[in-house]
């Protein structure tokens, strides 16, 4: 089997043969990062251009790691070092990396379909590192790895995802994917934070929050992003934490081996507490690990694996 | 032939035999950039310092893929990140970059003659990516690439150079290679941004665009760049556009196969329209490819090649 | 013998043995920054993450060109482009880079005790590269390398340290570092910039900066950090240059052949004039110099030394 994408764009491009090749191929690489030399010859010469027009530590980060763990070049273009600020359009800055011949360009961008327009108009795979609040599929696939990995398979597991559903990318994405791959999605979040139709990504909408976890084998909490929340959309943090917060009470409702999950970065105390982001049932570093192995395998797969082979 | 250059600071610095020897040299680096693997192990080993103290994202970006094709290690230091804002002067951060032994410190600065400057305190290699209103060799130099690639020759060419020329270190780069590799140069630009004495750098004014672009076999298009005109020295953009902007109308003036250049970022409606920016004579992109080349070519000349080959 | 430290956090927690252990590695280190080919593969594979919350020109380009001739894979986060505008916490931040599967993570903040409080939480060494105005111990071990270089030995010298001890987290350091190595420390400031107790870090307070050089081996002279002065602690800087600055006159009081260091960036002028800085004494590259071998030895002892040789 040959993985055909050019880009990763979207999870709901993918089929379910696609991310399976995708997460198994991600265990094989994961075990490259806890060698003594952590580093493989796969990539050396291809250039990953990392442009990044929001801040961030850990995806920015994930990415270049893995990309030096593969030993592919890679440059990071920030918002604060790059011409951006002199006005060229979106398309004019995309054009100009790929004319320096990039094998993969990698974005993250506040506009939505930011990275979809890019593809459109380079040779070099892109890779959607989170666009606007409309996806973030590397942050889905490594969250479908990490509970395959937990849990064995994803087929049948009670996923709840509780938050703020209306301006997360986490949260689409995520929605597709485990419905894709056969798991039940629930989400709880206050009115304000449901964006309409959201049922029709294949999820049920709780009343409340202990009733959407009930039960589940997978408790995913969502950062409330008070950056990109252009109204208060809920009275107080305090608030927030006692009728949507994840604690020791509403975990014992879940199945017992339950377990949670977080894209980070945390806001302890609001959407979490500290003890239940301590606990043995939180897989949150683990997600990031994960997101290391995710990554290479993304690269692998559309810069040197078998799409390439056959062209080069 | 040796290269004998220690630094690349000017165009006016090298002959007529150093500029082809570059071109010749960046050549044959160009093909590096299209194989599967894009790297050679020539100046594995070395330490380029990238200092740039203005936002840029093709120049740094250019520069740091060409030290990393060549298997350089590269440092980028820009003023967000640096401690220039500490208040240490610029020769003293010179020296301090030159004691960890860099092989070449390529500087993006503000201020004219900061290179020059530089060059004159430190063993390394300085190549100069761009100085206050200046100069920009590196960009002559690739735009001499492309335009000899095109057209065979730069001997005899027609060259119209239309824009801020006051404001342009591009342009006075242009204006002095061109005219030393036997182009004939042509200026055009509302009087205000015309500098005083411009001819004797070998070029003339003509005395609209319509006569300037007349029978070109190149025209080369600058940046309106707003964000260094401390006066407004035309009314509006649109005004601007109608007498000095590059339209299909114009470009049938020039010779048939004539090509149309502009350094980027582009200012699509003002400077040039998008009929012609994204047209069949236009080599825009052309040149951001041969800009990796050139500096790669550079790279090697100044850190790897004959120069150094006797010396170490 | 072997190095058993998983962290650089202070100069107070290595032993006699461990420094001279540390100089050692340094000069061994010193040549390959001197070679035409200044890379080695001692630490290929490995991954050292610098997370730099303070402008830094220096300081982050000597760790990264550290670990870049060790064949080391270096991952820069700093302030501006990282996710800690997004108010993580300090400890999440590590344990989220932690999780990727770092070797060695170097930290320079803001807050006193953060790279402590890191290392508790990781597995990767830590190396603290400034903390607050407590501790800075990486320039104290290049300072002591350097002078041990130039005098051939450490016991018995006369260190004078001048300038704004209270603020300076190199001044803690070295006070700290020359008086366990069997130098004699001295120090002269204004006493609005002596820390109350600072003898019980083992040095003397001399009553004027005359009497504080006079005979001395080894004159450090402090920068002004205006930064880092909530209150303004003298009145003029033409004062302070005059009761403080080191000049011909004052650096006559001490030995012939004092060498005269400063931790740059340099104030001209200020703490230390033209003259002086510029000098045949002046010793100021060589510390930069030795700050590269010096982080290359604490990289290869931490992380790839006969520490780890055993565990991997």
């Amino acid at each position: 089997m040959r993985f055909e994408h050019k880009d990763i764009l979207d999870i709901e491009a993918l089929s379910v043969q696609d991310i399976t090749m995708i997460l198994d191929t991600a265990e094989g690489m994961k075990g490259i990062s806890k060698r003594a030399v952590k580093k493989v010859p796969t990539l050396r010469g291809k250039t990953i251009i990392l442009l990044f027009q929001e801040p961030s530590t850990r995806t920015r980060s994930s990415f270049d790691i893995a990309a030096k763990r593969l030993s592919a070049d890679s440059i990071s273009l920030s918002k604060s070092t790059s011409s951006i600020v002199k006005g060229e359009t979106l398309i004019d800055t995309a054009r100009t990396l790929e004319a320096m011949n990039p094998d993969v360009i990698v974005i993250r961008h506040p506009s939505s379909g930011a990275p979809h327009l890019i593809a459109k108009h380079v040779n070099a795979s892109v890779i959607n590192a989170g666009d606007g609040i409309h996806g973030h599929p590397t942050q889905a696939l490594l969250d479908l790895m990490t509970v395959r990995e937990k849990k064995g398979s994803l087929s049948g597991l009670n996923i709840s995802i509780v938050g703020d559903i209306s301006h997360s990318r986490v949260a689409r994405s995520n929605i597709t994917g485990f419905t894709m791959m056969g798991a039940k999605v629930t989400v709880a979040a206050p009115a304000t934070m449901i964006p309409k139709g959201v049922e029709s990504l294949g999820c049920r909408i709780a009343p409340d929050m202990d009733s959407c976890v009930e039960n589940a084998d997978v408790i995913m909490m969502l950062r409330i992003q008070k950056e990109r929340q252009e109204n208060i959309l809920f009275p107080t943090e305090r608030e927030y934490a006692t009728l949507y917060g994840l604690n020791d009470r509403r975990l014992k409702l879940a199945a017992g081996d339950a377990i949670v999950m977080h894209p980070g970065p945390l806001n302890r105390g609001v959407e979490i507490t500290n003890e239940v982001a301590n606990g043995a049932n939180a897989v949150i570093l683990d997600q990031v690990t994960n997101g290391v192995a995710l990554r290479m395998a993304l690269f692998y797969l559309v810069a040197g694996g078998s799409r390439n082979v056959d062209t080069v």
